[in-house]
């Protein structure tokens, strides 16, 4: 436990007293889980004027030093925001409990009785940016699920977490649970987030929830188990079988319904056959909705000619996640021409193909490995919420633990539990 | 895929190779998938004087550089033991293919059928030591799984393990099947085992098979997600109310029965009120099978004073995994005592307790989060042949993907499939 110098490091510590908080919420029965989410809830009301005081604060710092009206959206709580973050933790409280569920169980042949269940991850370490609702909404999640919670949120609204994790904490002790098992790491210092990367003693997992930069950071740097994810650079393909005016409605929802996020549509690949028939629709109601649209050269005359605006597709533009209301559009000649473009330009997060055709449907869900693939339906379907988890913790992207979104069951691990009776290993 | 200076380096090709592979291998069916696994097995019986040549130079350069006998003897292949790997290569063939089961599938309330289904992880990296054997193991296991394969094996089995990879790529391409899901890197710099580790655009598991070191020197290095494991500090307590003749019986087979291997027992925690009954007939069966005991200073003179030969327990002497015939022997004071010196001191491997009290067995089952706990039986049992899994990758201590045995399952990743008819998000 020792750094070298002979002293224990501030940060060492604060693990190791989450790891032990740890040992305590991973034995709370759901019942007692649940009366702390609800004080948690419940005092988060009755100390509003503390929490909304302390973030005005943040916001006014913020402002002056010049960030964005979007960032200082995403940075402020009103009274309705607090309101609907307690309802929020109210609803985990309602959530199953995964903890405790034996996932397996049989006799093995020797009469040895062996159980897999379910029980918490341990200690997550949480890397966040300047969205104070996070710190409310992972810590029911990781209490609900008995893991203690290592937090690390931007520093612009470090006056705001500061005073959540009082109302959290707070709430624990009221309920006779050790605070420590919710920590915040207030000193701003960025040296600390490598540290915490390679506190690999004490916590289990780590979460990153921010951009690529930071999802790279912790690749790059953690000793101990990421979920990367989050970034999608998402494809639909248009099929020449596809009922073009349910393809237009659903690109158009890909795109447009929610820009901004993770699962909106990034490139849409259109099937030679049917691409003079459906690129001018779909340009004219893009475009109507205010999307420019970047075309490969094969598109770029075909919208041009339908009488609808389009741009050149630059070298890069079909490897962006736009995130704004920008949409690549590429002729394909076949369905594999289209799943090979997908394999080699998708972040494996959300892509779909619009068919009629069977065999291309089964061709490409059986070739395409993004975490959610989808047939004749929306990307902005892949979220927690609309797949029925009842909560997101994260989307992940990559190959181990959980892909897509994951949800209560995904805060978790499990152990193998073997009954004997004196038995030993011939 | 370009270096900074401009030029592919030889790994990154490899690694690109095998994703285009691993494509293929992905999608082909259980009968395609058995019939290579039969072909390797059959090559492997052909090809044994070129493999067993191969293998001679090896052992004769390993003995000239001085490897111990035991190392001489974990490198040797002969007849016996080929005909052994071909064999377990077809026992592979018979094992369930988990590749395409659902794991969970039901219809949205909005219509839409949802679908969680099992695919291969991609490509998986497997760094190893110096056992030829484990190249066949691994690379049937991947196969039956879909997966294609890096492997890197000890600079002194490259002679063995290139004869073997040759005939395992000669095998699938007599199937049809791309070679290139199977690679080796043969250029023993050890530099490119930093490379592969970093190759996360390629690469999606790391596996190493090997010591503390190499665990370590992956986790510090790897932008890849690793299993880890393999590392056992091993712990059994004896209970006031054990059947104290059973519980002789046991900690002999965990600690005798084969004393080099992860799950082996490192130290015995003795309850205070039994330690006279116990500690003598212990260290009788013991000591008679050439175990040194290590005791902390309340057991020492208890065994001393029945007549047996121990040793007192050095500082570190609870933190070993012995891997030899040496047993920690420490008093406790209670079920809590001891659940809290194995939280300290257990590398979450494998844990036991030895008990006729039910709510002392909830209780160290509820508590201790090794990997596998098992009451009133051998820690040898954790073992993926022993749980009935068929196979075994590695043993996982780490907290995510896999814990304890790791069988074909562990081997695969899902993904979210959603069937909708024209769906759009409200």
């Amino acid at each position: 436990m020792n750094t070298e110098n002979g002293q224990l490091t501030e940060l060492t510590t604060l693990g190791r007293v989450a790891q032990r908080a740890g040992r305590q919420i991973a034995v709370l029965t759901t019942e007692q889980k649940n009366r702390a989410l609800h004080a948690i809830a419940d005092e988060l009301q009755a100390q509003a004027a503390k929490v909304l005081a302390a973030n005005a604060l943040d916001v006014d710092e913020g402002r002056r030093n010049g960030l964005s009206e979007a960032l200082l959206d995403r940075l402020l709580l009103n009274e309705d925001r607090l309101n609907a973050l307690a309802d929020d933790t109210r609803r985990v409280a309602e959530l199953p409990d995964p903890v405790g569920t034996d996932i397996e169980g049989r006799v093995l042949p020797n009469g040895i009785r062996l159980v897999r269940r379910r029980i918490p991850i341990g200690v997550i370490g949480v890397i966040y940016e300047a969205r104070p609702n996070v710190t409310i909404d992972i810590v029911s999640l990781c209490l609900k699920t008995g893991n203690a919670v290592i937090l690390r949120g931007g520093s612009e609204t470090l006056r705001s977490n500061m005073a959540l994790v009082e109302v959290i904490q707070a709430a624990l002790e009221r309920e006779g649970i050790s605070a420590d098992a919710v920590q915040y790491i207030d000193n701003p210092d960025r040296k600390l987030v490598s540290e915490l990367l390679r506190m690999d003693e004490y916590v289990d997992m780590i979460i990153p929830r921010g951009g690529q930069g930071l999802h790279r950071l912790c690749k790059e740097q953690s000793t101990i188990p990421v979920i990367t994810g989050g970034i999608g650079i998402c494809h639909m393909f248009i099929d020449a079988s596809a009922d073009l005016a349910k393809a237009v409605d659903i690109v158009e929802n890909a795109k447009v319904q929610r820009p901004s996020v993770c699962n909106a549509l990034d490139t849409v690949l259109v099937h030679r056959d049917i691409a003079d028939r459906f690129l001018g629709p779909m340009a004219e109601r893009l475009t109507n909705r205010g999307v420019e649209l970047r075309a490969d050269a094969d598109a770029l005359p075909v919208i041009r000619d339908a009488g609808h605006d389009v741009q050149p597709a630059g070298p890069d533009d079909f490897d962006q996640e736009w995130l704004a209301l920008i949409l690549g559009v590429k002729i394909v000649d076949s369905v594999e021409e289209a799943i090979e473009h997908v394999q080699d330009h998708s972040t494996e997060h959300s892509d779909a193909i619009i068919t009629n055709d069977v065999s291309n449907a089964n061709r490409f869900v059986e070739q395409v490995t993004s975490s959610a693939v989808f047939v004749n339906a929306s990307t902005r379907f892949n979220d927690g919420g609309q797949f029925g988890l009842g909560a997101e913790v994260a989307v992940s992207t990559q190959k181990l633990h959980a892909r897509g979104p994951m949800g209560l069951e995904e805060l978790t691990t499990y152990k193998w539990i073997a009954y004997g009776d004196g038995h030993v290993r011939p």
